[in-house]
């Protein structure tokens, strides 16, 4: 089992990676002083729940915890106020109350669902995560938690720290292949922004990875969180640095608003939008490297590296400019200045960002 | 014009009575330091609106800051997570960024939703609050917002501090009296909890109160934030002391809750949740005077001191189940012990409050 913890000061927690530790679960609850005699409330969608639900909920039940389950449809468009609801009412019914805990058994969509009804239940009560998606090394480390609106992603949230990340890899061999690719973007992004070194790892590791070979995939999961929880615990709150791991995410999150939630897979999403950065940095004068190494490596792992051509440009850029990281009118944007550095820059200009979206349609 | 200061850290923030002082607003605003660059949304209900809100916008406006308006049903059913989406539509739909601030024009709901909305909007903005009700010299002090679940009063919130409250008493002056008394309630219940003298004054300014007399008010106001303020400053998260300000809440909000939000006023409900807890205080050994005195001042003040007979004890007692002041089973109990001090109990059993339930229906 692979251990490292996200400092951050009084709400500092570890995160266990490791391949068949679900079977250590209340041991590590009780590691993290949950409580016995506060009811547990698991939230997970509907196709998590088929394949892990009864194995969690027995482990915890073996081990003295009181726990039920609340079910949500798979999909990103749980991720609503109208989810957020269910979840309360699940919450009341099962009498959860201020020493209970929600734990979030899923990918980030749960996790995200999850971690906001913990944030705001009872004015915020204890959260875990126990990720079953790739993609989840991200969402489940960092605290940022969230539903959407219709009209903007992400939009209503807040900061809430798990208590603990229990990362089993067992869990992650049910996951289709198509999930398996959108959650190696995440990894491969945080090479790219803070690791050369794990950059080129991923490139010569891409098929252990993609056969989810246990080794390979713990290593990554370790070094993707590690990144993470590295820039976290330097900056909590998004004030500056953490800003880095929106790398590939301004287009991205247009892309999945306008292609309607759930169309192209967040992973997909912010690969495209990595390209995109990865171009917009030729044109600020860094060199093409970048760009043919990013793409070439998310060719590889079959990722989509170009715009939907169906996607409108004028409907890609308005979903942009609702989109939060605007401040005050100036459009702040993650650029490659090489592989494993990026830097914030505030200058760049709708217009840029319009012609990198037109080219992204064409690219092949 | 009155000022003074919660203190909590970096989260700090000053409080300013006074007549007439919304004409300063803009002045107040920039010593926040609040941005001029981003668009403000203020919230307010109808019944404010008709009021008061032309006047705040044009006073905004002429001071050079940007501000729409989203305006909400009057009454409690607007703390709902639909209303909630509503006002961030109305976010988005203005363009606020992260710089942006949302002013919470009205009354305690008002205030509540719109800081939920603050502190969930893009994971939580500035916000301001500019009460203009009595009861709101609570609710606006503290930063504890929420939105209602059909199940629960109060469950789904965060705790979200404003950057000034702004507390203009001429706004006050279109208040119905069923308001006015109802807002005192609050005023009273600082009094009994933290400082006799000031639970005399009442007494003896129950007339000029319930005028609205602007020095006497002015002065009430000063003292009632002021208790409010100390005991926050103390204990932001309600980990111990601040539970003291839920004197009357227990009974109070499931009262509330069973009557349907809105039949019976929050201030009349913790009127007789007051008359209840001295009630019990009696029967845990404490002079009854403490439920004369109370008893008396509440019907001076023309609040109610008993449960309307058609509410069901044991749909109250259902209600108080799902109340989080609930720990672990254990029920927390705010008791006076004189007037002007309080205690919290740990050790006060269900069938002592159904007890007090009962008693309180026969109250006259
Ligand atoms: N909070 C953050 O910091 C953060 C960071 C990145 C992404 N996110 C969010 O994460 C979400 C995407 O996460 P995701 O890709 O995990 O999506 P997801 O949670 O929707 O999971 C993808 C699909 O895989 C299924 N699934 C999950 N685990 C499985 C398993 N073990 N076996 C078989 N199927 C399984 C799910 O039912 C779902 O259909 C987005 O909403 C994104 O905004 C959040
Ligand atoms: N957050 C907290 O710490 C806290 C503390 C106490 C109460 N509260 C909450 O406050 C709410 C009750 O507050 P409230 O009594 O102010 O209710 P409210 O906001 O509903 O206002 C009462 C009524 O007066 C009207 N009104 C408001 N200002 C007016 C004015 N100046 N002139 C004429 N009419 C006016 C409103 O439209 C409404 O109909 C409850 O939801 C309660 O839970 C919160
Ligand atoms: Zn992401
Ligand atoms: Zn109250």
């Amino acid at each position: 089992m692979r251990e490292l913890t996200v400092e951050l000061g009084e709400r500092s927690y570890p995160i266990y990676i490791g391949q068949g530790i679900l079977t250590n679960i209340t041991a590590l609850f009780d590691r993290a002083k949950l409580s016995r005699k506060s009811p547990l409330l698991i939230v997970t969608d509907e196709s998590v729940a088929a394949l892990h639900l009864e194995r969690v909920l027995t482990l915890l039940r073996e081990g003295g915890f009181a726990a039920t389950a609340c079910v949500v449809p798979a999909g990103e468009t749980s991720k609503s106020l109208a989810q957020l609801e269910g979840i309360v009412t699940a919450a009341l019914q099962a009498g959860l109350d201020r020493s209970s805990a929600i734990v979030a058994l899923g990918g980030g969509v749960v996790g995200d669902l999850a971690g906001f009804a913990a944030a705001s239940f009872m004015r915020g009560i204890r959260f875990v995560q126990i990720p079953t998606t790739i993609l989840a090394h991200d969402s489940s480390v960092g605290g940022k938690v969230a539903v959407n609106h219709p009209m903007a992603k992400n939009i209503i949230g807040a900061f809430h720290q798990p208590e603990l990340v229990l990362f089993d890899i067992d869990l992650l061999m049910t996951l289709p292949l198509r999930d398996v690719k959108a959650g190696l973007s995440e990894v491969i992004k945080h090479g790219l922004i803070w690791d050369a070194a794990f950059t080129q790892w991923c490139d010569e590791n891409a098929d252990k990875l993609l056969a989810l070979d246990p080794e390979a995939l713990s290593y990554a999961l370790y070094i993707g969180c590690q990144v993470k929880a590295i820039v976290v615990s330097q900056d909590e709150r998004e004030n500056d640095l953490r800003a880095i791991l929106n790398l590939g995410h301004t287009i991205g999150h247009a892309l999945e608003a306008v292609a309607g939630y759930g169309e192209l897979l967040h992973g997909e999403a912010i690969s495209i939008g990595m390209v995109g950065a990865a171009k917009l940095a030729q044109q600020f004068g860094y060199s093409e490297d970048i760009h043919t190494v990013t793409k070439g490596l998310f060719v590889k792992f079959g990722l989509p590296v170009s715009i939907p051509p169906h996607l409108d440009t004028d409907m890609i850029m308005s979903a942009m400019m609702h989109d939060k990281k605007f401040k005050e009118g100036t459009m702040v944007y993650i650029i490659p200045t090489e592989i494993g550095k990026v830097e914030i820059r505030k200058d760049v200009t709708t217009e840029q960002v319009r012609q990198i979206v037109d080219l992204l349609k064409g690219e092949k």
